[in-house]
């Protein structure tokens, strides 16, 4: 079992779907990764900023799933990161409504002394230059490291985030992204130039369509299960990353045998998200409902043919 | 091994892709259906009808890989079914450029005597009515009838194609036309409501994101193999088709797990089509080629994980 450091936002999100709307709720990249990452009883610790309207409650849920939040400054005068978005009808595509920064505008994070010798670091989606401090302050160089941004810091940023993706091991991107990144359409030639920029395994998450695993030559595909209903995708690719590297985390092996076993309990816990409002599935998942889950990917994707 | 007919076009095509253009060149739903069927060896043979510019040479060539065509009419005064159609930059896109039905628009099929007691009929793409006449000429009720169908003849001739539907084991749609007929945006809620229709198997073609499978509650899914290019997408979906019902022919078997195996077929199959303009890929194909295309396909999919 190795520690897990996760650096991300903790934040209030205000959702619209189809079906429904909520007021401002808990959300957050960091928030997702550590719940789902929690499923497997890692030792894990959030690097973030909340502010003085953050409620103690919140800190406690995670607390009481083992995620350590003493890497989570409070600016008492400060507000939380807030953002609010409504989803169109067919929920693959959104519109942001509000990007309120506030205390992230300013953040700079400090990995709490226990947290220094993390194996396993989780990069969320933030701005690069907090993940590179991150990544500077660790001591020993972690057994892995893992990295989720997005089209906005590629616009804004992107020699920063080219000298982070540099360092790291896994990045997890959406297809759209691992398009604009690389500027090549065929996911696998995609793949081929981002390996070049650093990372040996590159995650192109396709939504409702799945997602690739590409390790050099070697591609692993897990698809999302099909639902009868989506309710609401915030957080699913954080929920994804945080499956995929909190299991990783707890069986302490980095091959790639078991990163395709990781893929697919990323699969696993996403397709869980998306089933309430929020962070609210993912607060009362059992053990009992993943693996019960994880029969149904076998059923979804297992076949033999003797090759002949 | 049971015998199997493909009722379909037989046409000539013109394509132009990025990559290039082509004149006219062999199409038709039934020539890929068939192509793809006879990596399998099965006795199969086409109820279709060509125009006297039809060359002898794409006859002989379907007979050289064991399709039987004499359920093919050859009507000399006419012309033969051209369709032509330009891809977007993404493959994914096409605009028709022209559709010539010629002698397709007064096509009375007529299923050789020999092919009367098929066990398996592939119903390719085409007009309801001429599928529902093929349907009414076979003499014993076939072992399992394969559908497929687009959003044309939704638009235009829907109360035929229900009728169709009825009397069939399996349709292959794909994902926007299967939303269409059901009018359900979830797949999986499509699929119930088109089971409700007549087919005990729905079968979801998604292009580059795969196949799924459903049977009632069960569902299986297939990916497309990730490739570094689409050259041509022409046929891809007859393709898969004509793997799919080629394999279940050949081992005879309609079991649910066997149905998982023709789908991989299909997929594998249909990752060789788009690789070559038209038909040519398929034309040159061999059981070497198709066996270590499986081996990907199972290093793309499979994994192991204990249930705990």
């Amino acid at each position: 079992m190795g520690k897990l450091l996760i650096v991300g936002t903790v934040a209030f999100d205000a959702i619209e779907t189809p079906f429904g709307k909520t007021d401002k709720i808990l959300g957050g990249a960091a928030t997702y990764i550590g719940l789902s990452a929690s499923q497997f009883g890692v030792d894990s610790g959030i690097v973030s900023v909340v502010g003085g309207d953050f409620p103690e409650e919140y800190l406690k849920m995670l607390n009481d799933r083992n995620i350590d939040t003493s890497g989570v400054e409070v600016v008492e005068d400060g507000k939380t990161f807030f953002w609010s978005g409504r989803y169109h009808n067919d929920l693959n595509t959104r519109d942001t409504l509000i990007t309120d920064l506030n205390v992230l505008a300013n953040f700079n994070p400090i990995v709490p002394a226990h947290y220094l010798d993390s194996e396993f670091l989780m990069l969320g989606n933030l701005h690069p230059s907090v993940q590179l401090s991150v990544i500077n302050q660790i001591s020993v160089r972690p057994k892995l490291v893992v990295l989720d941004t997005m089209n906005f810091w590629m616009d804004n940023t992107l020699d920063e985030l080219l000298e982070v993706i540099k360092k790291i091991d896994v990045i997890t991107i959406n297809d759209e992204e691992a398009r604009q990144l690389s500027g090549e359409y065929s996911l696998v030639r995609a793949a081929q130039k981002i390996h070049k920029m650093g990372p040996n395994y590159v995650v192109i998450k396709k939504g409702e369509h799945g997602a690739l695993l590409f390790n050099n030559g070697d591609v692993f595909f897990a698809p999302a299960l099909p639902l009868e209903e989506v309710f609401d995708p915030t957080g699913a690719g954080d929920t994804f990353a945080g499956g995929f590297i909190g299991y990783l985390a707890s069986t302490h092996d980095i091959s790639f045998e078991n990163m395709k076993r990781a893929i697919i309990f990323g699969s696993n816990l996403a397709s869980f998200s998306v089933e309430k409002f929020g962070t609210e599935r993912m607060e009362d998942l059992s053990n009992l409902e993943v693996q019960n889950r994880l029969q149904e990917f076998k059923e979804l994707t297992q076949f033999e043919i003797e090759l002949t």
